[in-house]
């Protein structure tokens, strides 16, 4: 695939102004070819292990992609016509592949100014060599050329993941996971890439969760422990993490409905686990003890060294009806407002200084950013303020966020770049965007004489490979 | 009156970056003269039917412009110096209408950087044909010059009306107007223009009013339903929604302290009711029925289709002295913070998809737009993004609300613009003003090459025509 | 010392545009020379007193300065190496001042970006004629440059202060203090400047804290009132702000947890006053208590004529083992979310609209400006909206600032800048950065045809000079 004649613009997210885009542009250039370190992500490592040809357009980049599937809902789709059934993702004939697909073409209207668009538009350009725009004359055209692509051998998994050129890449995966994918790819040797799984434990600790007293026993099977008591709970768990770090995991990640982190005696904290065994525990104990659990995967980390993610705030499954008919992550899940400065307080009292612990916190409430969170990770040593994640992760957020971020707590006090998403094939352009952004946000400074050019390629390049190396130990 | 010379600038407001700027020119000038849908504002409808010459400058511009009086109340001024009395706008003879007007005048400083000066600027000029600045030294000559040109027959409030190529332009009334002012322009076959009532029955759904039991009476009275039950209020309320969609409505408005929309058992629901006449509701009890109405409300909507606007979360009347001497709408309402996400949910889960309900949501708390609305917006199918309202109706607001919304919400899911003003003579150039806002926005889009000219063209279109239409059902 | 040729930039910090940044480079040059008025900082009286040359470049410019040791903590550095010990800032021997220094050089690419490096930066070129960036090669020798100078005549304290046309500068005084600095320097017929106190009574106000039962006494001994009771407390407040007003003090200084104002009956307000002498009172009562005092202390400002500002909402010393070791004042102070709009109500009620009060309210979160301070400002005659503060005093949030409050409140209702600052030597830079940001926003409201230039450069004017010397009474 030769590069486009009419692809996205090169200059494309830069400043506008043309000597702040001039410096841009320069900037830019030292750093778009670096490798992709992509610590966060929600890719399945089956995939790879696989490395089957995608199926067809609409289940490769619609179906999973819960940013595309909400507006397409809000405008009238039935997420059923989607791709969607109750239990996730849908298998697809071609008919309904054609006609899912067709719906996202029709509307394509909706997604402008959103970085859906954005993200659409360069993966089809850049993976496809594609430079029309989706509408309901383009769709089965759009369709058949996708169709077409995905069946060589170059937009296989690996032979995009080696293209993508991505150094590491961290899944998401259950504690009880086998692990079994990781394994076989470490095992494999014609597979070079690093993909390292992370530790997302949250269902574990949502004690009043209907399905909990399960998965903590299901939990003590799978580490062999007995979790009968609040110990062998505690056990468990490092057990698990133990397992994953080797595997390779380099982070735990959490996203619960608040960043509390209040320990509790351990007297209380087995009292409480024992009720909930029993299915006896109030709300109020069951908060109290995810809290405690907080601080305690702290605890774990200062021991194990796995890098603590915070990801939280967020209402999840808002629409009951929706949940009651096609479960999680087809975009009903709704931010929440948050505070960090007292509720991370008992957590950094303890460990905010500690050596061997990184806690990474993410917002989609932007009034933490130049409040509270670059403030604490402006004297913490422990703490980095996450890049924009989610809804917010898109130019003019990224934009804010390095402007509410930045004075207070600099370039080094944050995460690098994760694109945290579902949608493999946006891998590389997400990553781009990120690179372009701050690059136009670095020639800013430089054009107010804030910064010299020098200080600046330095910054980019930092932000792009020591920075997100250091914070995620890779 | 012929074109200015020297008025107010073609390229106001837009981006200053000339390639932006030579976009956003090309963009407004698409839509620049599409007639107007103002499908929410305060204008009395009784001007139209009488169409009588306006009195004076300052009871036509100031007197009844909340956002006027409260900046030269801060400066010193007095609201009777400002022809306001305890029942409102004083009438006033010609040394009192000069006085105000002074005033006005030598303290116009006080409105640099606001859009009070920028509406006013751009009225004089674009109504009167006066360039001049107010000043100590112009009041007189200034005033005399509006005072000439309202004599005359083009200055009407008919005439206005045409010339401002208003195509829908909604008023806000009471649940007890008999809308006589709608049925006799309707009548009239001389007026030729849609004139269309909101109703806005805050007030009968506030429990804990001292009034509230002589509303809930009146109701009855004029709904010829026996309001003393809950049955009764509510069969009242559905009664007067259907007169006021007969006679054009296609809203109800609704401003209460907080979104909260939880429903009550009906039991429950009648029992608080039945204390309330009674004048022995608790204050949780009263709010708990409003919270309970605004599931209600969203019921009725889904059954008679108004479209539902809700204005949330402002402390009315915050100075107690001025409320004592001079009542409402005098410019000390301040808001406060306001939560959506766990507020609107009750209500959501039950009609956020109903294609019968429309439901727009208007914030002066700007951290919700990226955090709660925009998200809500983009997933459920009766949810609108309101533009923004009151103190952020102004050019870097507005900008601020694209920049916030767009990349989660797109703008299809945005309300169109409302001018929800008092001053009538401001009209045109309000959503003048939106115009080249939003023209400007779309050009810095373009010129960062996230959309084409094209999509930002059609987008500019139906932002101020299908968009509008669309969500306010015209 | 001449200009640096390579210096800091003359446009630095102006809006890239061409035509805009001309504009701001017009306005500007009206106001740079301007005397400084610095109605808040935090520089001690005595240094005027004794004018001693500053001993070395880390006791002047590293030590004092949270800004900086926050940074350089959260990268790792220990406070006992950057000159801090347990009861604040150590005496420093030659090594030790060259160790914290290098420290300071070696790490300052994680100033990059934050006002902190702009402010070295300008303050080395300026004060000191030295343009090279600080790093672990250019460490001794900077040091040695500016270890050299600091012998020199010309910069010592009273020198400076002369060549900083500094016009008035407010300390932070505690109410015990007997102002015998303030009172040297006003006796002193070889210093003309006018150096004033201010009244910053928040120990005695927080009935809660173990030590305040000891300062409640004390309070009685300096004011020579018996603080057994409540009155003779109040007494001794009176007392002690007459004190301070016949030694200058223009206004008094408050930052407590929040912002609550509610008056508490007299019989209430001396229960809790009796109770907390015991060491009894309850946290809730005490709270009461000191919300209580906000509004005796609003009072009182109408009697005496203090301006009264708040700074509100920071969670002080955050991390408990700093706090043990260090003391206050080295970085761990963290900022928590604000509310205004119903705090202040029950104040703004009584004495909002009173011609003897000023009351300046400032905030670190950002998101009140827009919401709620504006909107109070441009209605009540007595509250100015104070300017960015601490963590957002820096250019972006300055220009975020402009942007959230002008719109609503203008710029008369703001209070003109004030660089709160232990920092000396940057107080120039300080302001100076002020006036660019100033001139850059009103260049842009120029450029976008929203004020004429004329407008434009009177505003700039009013903003350094006539705004600060009205709000705060000077």
């Amino acid at each position: 695939m030769p590069p486009l004649a009419s692809g996205p613009h090169p200059d494309r997210l830069f400043p506008a102004q043309p000597e702040t885009r001039a410096v841009a542009r320069r900037l830019y250039e030292q750093v778009k070819d670096l490798p992709i370190i992509s610590p966060h992500s929600h890719v399945p490592p089956a995939w790879l292990v696989d490395d089957q040809p995608f199926s067809d357009p609409a289940s490769l980049l619609l179906v999973p992609d819960h940013y595309a599937l909400r507006l397409l809902h809000a405008n009238g789709a039935e997420l059923s016509d989607l791709g969607r059934g109750p239990d996730g993702p849908l298998p697809l004939d071609e008919a309904a592949a054609r006609k899912a697909w067709r719906i996202l073409c029709e509307n394509y209207h909706l997604f402008r100014g959103t970085p859906v668009k954005y993200w659409f538009d360069t993966t089809f350009a850049d993976v496809f060599g594609i430079a029309e725009t989706p509408s309901a004359r383009t769709a089965d055209a759009l369709y058949d050329q996708i169709a077409e692509a995905l069946t060589r051998p170059e937009l296989r998994p690996r032979a995009l993941f080696e293209r993508f050129n991505i150094s590491v890449l961290a899944t998401t995966d259950d504690p009880l996971d086998d692990l079994a994918a990781h394994r076989a790819l470490a095992a494999d040797p014609t597979f070079t890439g690093r993909v390292v799984p992370t530790f997302r434990p949250d269902r574990f600790l949502e004690l009043g969760r209907p399905d909990w007293p399960g998965l903590a026993r299901r939990l003590g099977e799978v580490a062999d422990v007995d979790t009968g008591s609040y110990a062998g709970y505690v056990a468990a768990l490092e057990n698990r993490r133990r397992y994953f770090v080797e595997h390779g995991a380099v982070s735990s990640d959490h996203s619960h409905y608040d960043a509390g982190t209040e320990p509790l005696d351990e007297a209380d904290a087995a009292r409480i686990y024992a009720a909930a065994l029993r299915g006896e525990a109030t709300t109020a104990e069951t908060v109290s003890f995810r809290r405690h659990m907080m601080c305690e995967t702290a605890r774990m980390a200062t021991e194990d060294g796995l890098v603590m993610t915070l990801h939280p705030a967020v209402r999840r499954d808002h629409d009951p009806v929706t949940l009651a008919h096609y479960g999680h992550d087809v975009g009903s899940d709704i931010p929440v407002g948050l505070e960090l400065t007292e509720a991370l307080r008992p957590l950094l009292a303890r460990y905010g200084n500690h050596p061997n612990l990184h806690l990474v916190v993410f917002t989609i409430d932007e009034s933490v950013y130049s409040r509270e969170l670059a403030p604490m990770a402006g004297y913490y040593r422990s703490l980095y303020v996450g890049v924009p994640w989610w809804f917010i992760d898109a130019p003019e957020a990224i934009r804010r966020f390095r402007g509410a971020v930045t004075e207070t707590a600099g370039f080094y006090r944050t995460s690098g770049f994760i694109d945290d998403t579902r949608a493999f094939l946006s891998i590389p352009t997400r990553h781009d965007m990120s690179r372009r952004l701050d690059a136009g946000y670095l020639a800013e400074l430089v054009t107010q004489h804030r910064l010299t050019e020098e200080e600046a390629a330095q910054t980019a390049h930092d932000l792009v490979a020591t920075i997100p190396a250091k914070v995620f130990k890779l």
